[in-house]
């Protein structure tokens, strides 16, 4: 079953570019563990929105996620620059769809 | 500019249903709106994920997602039943992206 991650990120005022080019590390890992597919990472338009960040990727399954939450992911979000960011990770499922 | 509306739900246990059933009906009058593209809505695999729900929207631009907040939104998301839903509605641009 292929799943959705989705992980909206609290970042203080002014310290955006250091949490994206932070995310971006993160992220060159994640992207090549087994059962990644797809990522967008999206920045809100209003500086002021709680959730400045919202990272929505694809897997191929809930196990493949865990996995890749290893003890590499650990250590690149270990440290104070993280601690000032507060992350609300999940594993979804598709429910509804629509388009035009 | 195209644009993406994340908004991430926080639902009472044992009220999912029903708040998807109300969420159908805001989505079938956001769809029919100026400006809209596709959306998906996600359900965490996990009862007791902060967010239970969290709707990915596509617009064409931030004015449409505007102007599709109007008074009959309001109207559908008036009364008891969505008081006791937390949602955070925001506007988002892509600003990293990819792929297998």
């Amino acid at each position: 079953m292929s799943v959705t991650f989705v992980n909206c990120f609290e970042v203080p005022t002014g310290r955006e570019d250091d949490f994206f080019a932070r995310w971006q590390g993160v992220n060159a890992h994640m992207r090549n563990r087994p059962g990644y597919e797809e990522h967008h990472l999206y920045r809100s338009l209003a500086p002021d929105a709680r959730f400045r960040f919202v990272n929505v990727a694809r897997w191929t399954s809930p196990a493949a996620v865990a996995a890749a939450h290893d003890d590499e992911f650990r250590a690149l979000v270990s440290g104070p620059d993280w601690a000032e960011v507060v992350s609300t990770p999940a594993v979804y499922e598709e429910i509804h769809h629509g388009a035009v």
